[in-house]
This record gives structure tokens, sequence and C-alpha cells, in this order.
């Protein structure tokens, strides 16, 4: 019975416009797989705006909180995990999601890839920084995925799955 | 959209056969209601027996693993999270229950009380252990409620949301 | 090289003038022993009182914080490690204590000594309380040792380690 | 009271000679200064190669493991920490240090850089790997120093801490 998750990661309040129209449409090819997405679940940012996507197309969303309170939470998340940890629930995101979509770059963001990659996570890298990519190539050449649009994003995680 | 989540805690490897009981029925009750069922998701004693009575009724079922890896994970967990942070996931496990349900009694169990307690949650004794009632209802007089039977643990927690 | 770390856990905001003398007194002693004192870290109640007893008699005292932050932070703190993890740091302080002593009660200190009796730690009690005498020692008959004032504890900590 | 504490971290499995000799020169002069060194505790790799050092000139050594366990730790950790969080521990070994010194690359220490990025810590790099400089400069440019040497690297944190 258990779900597939995939988690979108990215930057909160440094999102692009591009950034943000990536994690809308992640958020909807997401639901539209019947999958479980999975994202920091604040109310900002890549992950406010893959949420909506996902609601957009009745998808399932599950918020791994930093904090312990309801303030901040984005309104499109349906299920909330409160840690309480800050950023170390960054871990958590990783753990939990069966592939990793990073959607944009800011420091949050690299250390869940990090973390993902330290686990053997397969991680799909959507963006546009050519130094976030040469770094996490290099880093780990076998787990590492660049892709250029969202499209391609869950193409890759389709063919990871199967 | 956001689903209200009901934690139902209790012993892994002692729990007794009236505590699986009631947690099977915790976990139907559960899921009748429509709420979202969340447990330590070990495929042993209270977590798991509540996970089967939620599925058997077609309840979503949540699952805050201690561990990284899928050995030990309840069938019944239809969402896994994996915090990799042993007992430490047991607040977590508090702080994203909107109720939490305490069925039997143990170390991790009471751990879970406490750690509720702490956060002002409202905590629901199901267990015929005296002591354990005497020194949680000093603790927090104004959150423990003492129940009978599953039945009673719901009602409960339908007049704590009201 | 590795040390000794003795952890002292119990009430902040309501911890009683009795408790406030034996954590000042129990701090006292462990600096004497060349023990480190591991406290939760606050500025406030048993940590604090605990803290600068074992600081008037030069001992090296250790704090796990809460936070992620200095402020709150007991002055007589030498070494402080920012958890950010809220209570869930409550399992980190008996994990890296070789025996516990509790003194006084609260919810977080009951959450302590069920985490550290749940992992097999010794917990030494120094309570008035006779609920949470009756509860902890029906709990876990062997890890649990009543005491009746600081001097038993620290006589109680010797002879384990020995 | 509070006692100064400087992170350095690196790779464990996958450290180079040249990363071995860094550490090691590395916690020598933290010992040198008074400092308290902090790495993640194990016996291998970059912390344990620090932790020699620092102990060849009695400093004082903090590990923060990510285990509960004695297994695995480093012979020259005076305190150890032991967190059973596995790599979200990770998130504490930055917040406690005052400066983060980097020495070697691989994927936990990538995640080490980026939360302390995440939170403004300073972060000293000391790697010939130039992917690594090229996005984590980029990344933070007021927050990252890239240095050359371990006496460079001991350099910066006085001028930092001045």
């Amino acid at each position: 019975m258990r779900k597939i998750v995939i988690g979108v990661m990215g930057p909160g309040e440094r999102a692009t416009i591009n950034d943000l129209q990536n994690a809308y449409k992640l958020g909807e090819l997401i639901a539209q797989q019947g999958w479980i997405l999975l994202t920091g679940g604040r109310n900002i940012g890549v992950m406010d705006a893959a949420n909506k996507g996902a609601k957009s197309l009745d998808g399932l969303t599950l918020g791994i909180l930093p904090s312990s309170k309801e303030d901040g939470i984005s309104e499109a998340v349906d299920i909330a995990i409160f840690t309480d940890m800050g950023n170390a629930r960054n871990n958590i995101n990783v753990l939990s999601s069966n592939v990793v979509i990073a959607c944009g770059m800011g420091a949050g963001t690299a250390s869940e890839i990090a973390l993902a990659l330290k686990e053997n996570k397969p991680v799909i890298l959507l963006t546009d920084d050519k130094e976030s990519k040469n770094f996490f190539k290099k880093l780990s050449p076998e787990n590492v995925y660049i892709v250029e649009s969202a499209l391609d994003a869950i193409a890759t995680v389709q063919e990871y799955l199967a």
C-alpha cells in the first residue's frame, strides 16, 4: 500500500520566477502521476508553488516543517509534519523521498542535495546555475541527473522508478 | 485543505493482547472519521495493529519511522517518513498529531506522553496501569484525559476538536 | 581519553527551592569527582543551578541547548551545543550521559527519564514526588535508582561506574 | 566562561592524504590557540586526524556522533555527544561551531558547508577542488573564505574572531 513520494526542494525567499513556474509545473505533474508531493512545507518560494500546482490537480501534499507551529505553513499542504528541528529536517525530506528534484538553488537546497547524495538517493537538478551543475555532477556522477524542464524531470523519475 | 491527524502511541514488543485489540479498534474508528492515523510506523505492537485497523476501513496511514531504511516498517503504512533519528522522532510524532492517544504503556510511550504534555498537547490515556494514570494526571491535570475504551477515546477526540 | 559525563535533568520554570539546592549541590559534587556536567543548558531552574554549582568548584560544563541562538543560555555553561531541535534534544541529553540524574519533576524531565529508560540507561531519581517514584520504578525496576539526597545520588553513580 | 569551538569538517572514508595532513595540522593549531575542536567524531578520515592532531598538543576534543553507540568513535575524542541522528547531526556540528573549516570535500562535507551558510556562519574552505570553490563562493560570497593551508585557515579564524 506504500505510496511513492517525490520530494521537490528549492529556495524560499530567493526563488526566481523561473523556479516558481517550474515548481508549480512539477507539482501538477507529480499529482497527475498519482505520486505524493513532499516539500519543506513553508508558504513561500518553490515549496509553496509546488504545493499549489499539486493541489490544482487534486494531488496529495506532505509538508515537512522546520517549526512546531502553524505559522508560515503553505495553505496547499494537506498533511503537515512538524519537526521543530530547523534545517536538520532537510535530512528527513530527502530520506522520505523516493527521488529528490532540486528546483533552483540556495544554501538550504544545496544542503538537501548533498544529504540526498550522502544517502545514495537520486537527485534531479533543474537549474540554470552552471556552478551547481559542475559541482554536484562531479560530487556524485552516478546519482545526479541534470534536466532542462519539469517535463524532463518527471520523465527521469519515471525511468528511475521503472 | 489541512487534514486532521490523530496519533496512536503504544508499546512495540511488549504490547499486551488488550493493547493490540484497542489499537486495532482505534485504527478502525480513526479511519471511519476520515482522520489520518499517525504512528511510529514499525511492524510490531500497537503501531502495527492500529495501522492494520485503519487500513481495514480504507483509512490513510502515516508512519514516522525511527530508521532510514525499509526494514521493520508496517505493511499497513501508506506514507513513510524516514527520520533516522531513533527515539528523538517521538517528538515529531506528538508535534504532528492534533491529539495523542496512548494505548498501553512502556518507556517509549511514556516519553511520547511527556513530550506531548511539554507542548501542551492533549493526551488521551487508554491503559489499565494505575501508576501511569496517577503519574500523568498529576503531571498535567488539564491536558490528560483518562478513558476506558477505544470508543471513549474517539468520543474524547471529537469533543476536543469541536 | 574519554571523559565521564553525568547528566542532571530537571525542571526549568517550575523548579522548587529544594530542586535548586539539590541541583547546585549535584553540580559541586560532579565537579569534585572530575566528571563533566551535562544539562539542557538554559539559564533557569535545575539546569542553571547545577551549572553554577559545578563552576563554583571549577568543573567543566556542557549545555545541550534546544535553540540555535545565544539567548537563554546559562552563563555557567562552558561548552554550548546548539541543536535547534527543541525538546527532541532531550534524547541527545540522555544518550550522551553515562548516568542520568533526575532532580525534581516536570513534563520535560519525565520525557528525559523515559527516553533514558528506553535506551537502558541508569536513571537516578531525586524527588519527593511519590507518583513519579511509583511510576518509573514500575516502568523499569532494574534501571531506576531512588535516592534521598545529592550525596546519595553521587554515591550511586560511583557504584554504577565501578 | 564560554569557550570558543572550531569545527573541522571533512570526508571520512574518502579523505585524501593531503586532507589528512591538513586535518592533523588544523587539530594541532586549534589546540595551540586554546580553542575546542569539534568534529563528527568518527575514527576515520578528517575527523580522526584532526582529533589526533589536537590531542598531540593537549587540546580538548568534542565529537558529535551520528550514532548512539561507542562503535566507530575516534579514540582521540574527549567528550562524545551521541545524537543517534545520522547525518541530521551535521546541522548541530555547524550550529555549535563559531567557525567551520571544511578540509577536503565529499557529500557529507558539502551538506555541512551548505547548512552553515544557511545559518550565516563563516566557512573556511581548504580544498584543491575547483568546482567546490566556484560553487560555494557563488552561493555565499560574503561568508565563504578560500584558503591554501592550515596556517591560513587559522589566521582567517583569528581575524574573524577579532
